[in-house]
This record gives structure tokens, C-alpha cells and sequence, in this order.
């Protein structure tokens, strides 16, 4: 794989991950369809292994290694969905997972960690203190890296969802992708690009971690610092690799408050009988809000995920 | 249609309903697979129109009528789901449909009716003060009366779900289904059996409203009193129609607890990413409980509905 990632990679990462992750289905509904104005296709990621897209990334990086670089296993570090996809990739590939975890990570995702065979190892919750302790374990063990999103095979993976979005509907005119990291909306946006030129690819975030509708108006990487929005999923800052990607693919980034993501994750609980996270619910929030004009077009919306902590829901919360 | 049910009746409505209702996903999940030792195949309901089953018997019940008969329209008496479902039925079929509901019934419930075209009006919580209430509303108005259950029309309706069920699954040992009025457990009954005779049909209900189990070991039937029970669902008693199918069709009834119950559906939100209400839950809870043996077999579960009031969820309250 060049620095460059290309339609080839994605699909060439789809094949590499079929027997491990799911063809996720693509629903409608008419009630959506009927509030937004829009003919929505909901490629349902929450439905994914792990509960969420992180499974095709880590899958595609945890298999483009060869047999020696992968004999002493894989590190990475994650708060979530992802220490999760790498440890399951890594049972299947049968090598050993570290996952860097900020010891204030919710004790379910320590423990889907540990449950699909991954070690945890627990850092101070900084951005310093996961990649120092990441460098270490990777000395100490001898394992290779493998970064959340920063990454062209995790990118290259995370773009599958997008070929089988398109093969399912192709006619779409626009699609509308969370952004966090950048890993999935970059693999999105090169796949689906590729595939049909005239379609177009928006970003969304909450507006309390624009880090991405910032930098790309800056034409230069903004952090988000330390951002606090509901969409835990979505706290993370660009990257470069996926900040150059999304320049070069994506036609806008918008966002969302973080009442109307709240107000939009319950309504497709309520309306689709689905359970998303709230990071999957800022693409529908956007739409909803109509702050993407997309009355009458045909508009895929991935839902990245659906792991949630049933005891704590955002519109119970005081 | 004669005095009983047969596969034939439901294949026929099957092909009435088709333009009205959705044809439903079967979904698996591999965990659920693990706790129960069964390999489960779900057929998602909650996915259905007016999210519920109810969408298939009204649809029938409302389209088998002459042109004569549904000119004045439809009467109903129900809490929740089939006087939705026969709203939208008698909406799709350009008829009014006159819905009788106790006034306790939950406002979400109501407005659902309402939101589908359907003309409330309320009683007393009383099963006398629904029928009479009903009857007054025919006499006054002529419309047509549906049993939510007790109906032959409705019963081949909700049996349409075993035929599609069957067709994605066609070797399974075994169905479980909830049971409360029992007008979709006789449907599915008469049709899973009539397409493949050696398949067991199970009803699962509340062990707090066990009419169905004491009247299939009695011989006779027994009324749930009023039953307090999470599955709001299944708190009817059995009808004489229903009792008599069941009895020639399903080869057990079988209960779970409350908590048994609310663990079951909280866990389905977990696992399976999908919204079900404790209801669907019932047959699951079974499953999980090991209170049916089905380890080593091919199960199929109704998932029945998924409509949920979001903010009372069951695990949350005191």
C-alpha cells in the first residue's frame, strides 16, 4: 500500500475481511424519510461484530500483515470500539492483542476487551500517556502497531462499509459519515468516490468537537483538545493521514448540537426499533435539523455503531 | 373461511396483506447462540409496521371484508398495538376505524392511533366496559367489528410470519411465540405445522399471567384475571377460538418470570442492537432460562413488537 489510499486498497480489504465481519444490512423508514425530506438508507454498522465498524479497520490491518510481523502479536490504544475490534481480530488471526486502555474507560469496554481475549493494560487518560505506554508495550513484547484511525489499512477496511452500501443502493447522491478520527469517513469517501464520482461525501460531527469542520476550512490540522459531547466516539482529533484524505475526497463537514443528537439517537430507538450510539446519531441529527439540504435526494447515512450503557441513556441523564 | 383455520386460509392472507406490511428480517446473533446452547433465528416483528405483529391480522381482518361490509367502517377494542394496526389498515383501505380505549391506556398508545387516522374513544378499564363500549359504537355507527384476537381473520393474518419465517429457515425443530390472547400463536401454530409436520409449536407467556398454561393442562379454559405483568402484551386471557386452535396445534405452553423477563430484553438491546418490548422478550427469557429444552436444535423466535415508552424502561425503574 502506497501513502496514498485507493479504491483498490478498499476493495482489496474487503475481500481480506469477508470471513470475518458481517455484510451489514441497509433499512429504511418512512418515518424518517417523512421528517427529513430525504430517502435515507441506513447501512446498519451497529449491527457489525464488536457492535460497531471498528471491526472492518482492525480486521483489515490485523490481516495485511505477514506472518512476521504478526508472530508476536498487535498493540494499539483505544477507549473503546476499537480495543475491542483489534483484540477480536487478533483471536482470529490467533496472535496476541495488547490494548492500551485510559483507566477511566467504562468498565463494559475494558471487559469486551478482556472477553474477546485482548490484555489491557491502563494508562493515565491522556493522549501522552496512551501513545508512551503504547511505544513501551510495543518494545517490551516486540508487537506491531496498530493506530485507531491513523492508519492507511485501518482506513482501507473502514471503507468497506461504503462498497456494500453502494452495491445494495447505488443510485445514492450524497452520503453522510460521523467523523471522529477521520479513518472511517476517509476509507468512505475514497471508496465511494471511486465508485461514482458525482456522489457526495459529508462529514458530521457534534459542533462541541468541530476539530474537522475547522481544520478544513483552516486548511491546516486543528485540535479538538479535550472535547465534551455525548458522542464519545467522536472526541478524537484528526489525524494526518485521514486530515489529507478528507481534503482531497470529502465535500463538506457539518454539525450538530449535542440536544439534537441526544433528541435524534432516541428517535430512531423509538421509530427504527435499532439501538445506535450517539456518535450514529449525528449524521440523522444533521438531517433532521436540515442542516444539510437534502429534500428529495437519496442519502446513505452509515451507523457507525451501537454500543451503549443501558443504565445510563443520555435523555434519562440529569 | 370456515370455523377453523388452515394453512391454505393463511397463505391467502399472506397474499391480501402483502402491498400493507413489511416483509420482516430473521436475524441470528452468535452470543445469544452461546448462552442458550440453541441456535436461535429471530423473526423481527418489532420491525414491523406499527411496530407489532398486529399490522398482519388487522391488515387481513379489514381487507377481507366486501366492499358492503367495510363501508361504514371498523370498530376495535384494544390498549396499544392492534388498535394501531387496525387504524392503518382501515386508512389503507379508505374506511374510518373506531378504536374503544380504557382511559388508562398510555398516552404514547393513543396518539398512535390517533397518528394513523384512527377515531378514539375511551372506557373504563374493565373488559365489560370495552365490549359494551364497542358494541354501542357498531350499533351507532354500523362500522364492522374486529376482535383483537378471538377472529379468524386476525389469527390467519398473524400466522403469515411463520410462512415467511419458515421460507428463510425451513428446517427448524421448533418455534417459540409469545402467548397472550392467543390469535398469533394459533396462526403461527396452523401454519408451521401445516408446511412441516414434525415442527414443535411452544407458546411462551408471563409465569404471572399463565392462563394459557393452565388452560392447555386443564382442559378448559381459564381466565387470566387481570394479571400483573412487565409484558404488557400477553395480559389477555385466551378466547374460545384461540383455545381450541391451540389446543389441536401447539405442543406446550411455557413461562419465565418478571425478572427473567426484563433480563431477556435488556439484553437484546445489548447484544442484538435491536428495540424489542418485554413482550418479545417472553420467549427468549425461556430460552435463556433453559425452562424449554433446545440445546443442539434449530429455534425460531417471534419477536413480536417494539414498541417501548423510552422513558420507563423496566430495568431502570425502582
Amino acid at each position: 500500500m502506497t501513502a496514498d489510499l485507493t479504491l483498490r486498497d478498499i476493495q482489496e480489504a474487503r475481500e481480506r475481511i469477508r470471513p470475518y465481519v458481517h455484510r451489514t444490512p441497509v433499512m429504511t423508514s418512512a418515518s424518517l424519510d417523512a421528517l427529513t425530506g430525504a430517502q435515507i438508507h441506513f447501512k446498519c454498522e451497529n449491527f457489525q461484530k464488536v457492535g460497531a465498524f471498528k471491526a472492518r479497520g482492525a480486521h483489515n490491518a490485523v490481516f495485511s500483515l505477514s506472518d512476521a510481523q504478526a508472530s508476536r502479536g498487535v498493540v494499539t490504544h483505544s477507549s473503546g470500539n476499537h480495543g475491542a475490534a483489534v483484540a477480536l481480530a487478533a483471536r482470529n488471526r490467533g496472535i496476541p492483542a495488547y490494548v492500551v486502555m485510559p483507566s477511566t474507560a467504562a468498565e463494559a469496554k475494558k471487559s469486551a476487551v478482556a472477553r474477546y481475549g485482548g490484555r489491557v493494560t491502563l494508562c493515565e487518560p491522556t493522549q501522552e500517556s496512551r501513545e508512551s505506554t503504547a511505544r513501551r508495550l510495543t518494545a517490551e513484547t516486540g508487537a506491531h502497531f496498530v493506530h485507531p484511525y491513523n492508519d492507511l489499512r485501518v482506513m482501507a477496511g473502514q471503507g468497506t462499509s461504503a462498497l456494500e452500501l453502494l452495491e445494495d443502493v447505488p443510485d445514492l447522491d450524497l452520503i453522510v459519515c460521523p467523523v471522529g478520527g477521520g479513518g472511517q469517513l476517509s476509507g468512505v469517501a475514497v471508496a465511494a468516490k471511486g465508485l461514482r464520482r458525482a456522489i457526495r461525501v459529508i462529514g458530521a460531527e457534534p459542533a462541541a468537537a468541530d476539530d474537522a469542520q475547522r481544520s478544513l476550512r483552516a486548511g491546516r490540522l486543528i485540535s479538538a483538545g479535550n472535547p465534551l459531547t455525548i458522542a464519545d466516539g467522536l472526541r478524537s482529533s484528526l489525524g494526518e493521514l485521514s486530515f489529507a484524505l478528507i481534503q482531497a475526497h470529502v465535500d463538506d463537514i457539518v454539525t450538530a448540537g449535542e440536544e439534537s443528537i441526544v433528541r435524534a439517537m432516541r428517535l430512531v430507538w423509538e421509530v427504527m426499533k435499532i439501538v445506535i450510539e450517539p456518535s450514529s446519531a449525528v449524521p440523522v441529527a444533521v438531517l433532521l435539523d436540515r442542516g444539510l439540504p437534502a429534500a428529495g435526494l437519496r442519502v446513505g447515512v452509515i451507523l457507525s455503531g451501537g454500543n451503549v450503557d443501558m443504565d445510563r441513556l443520555p435523555w434519562l441523564e440529569a
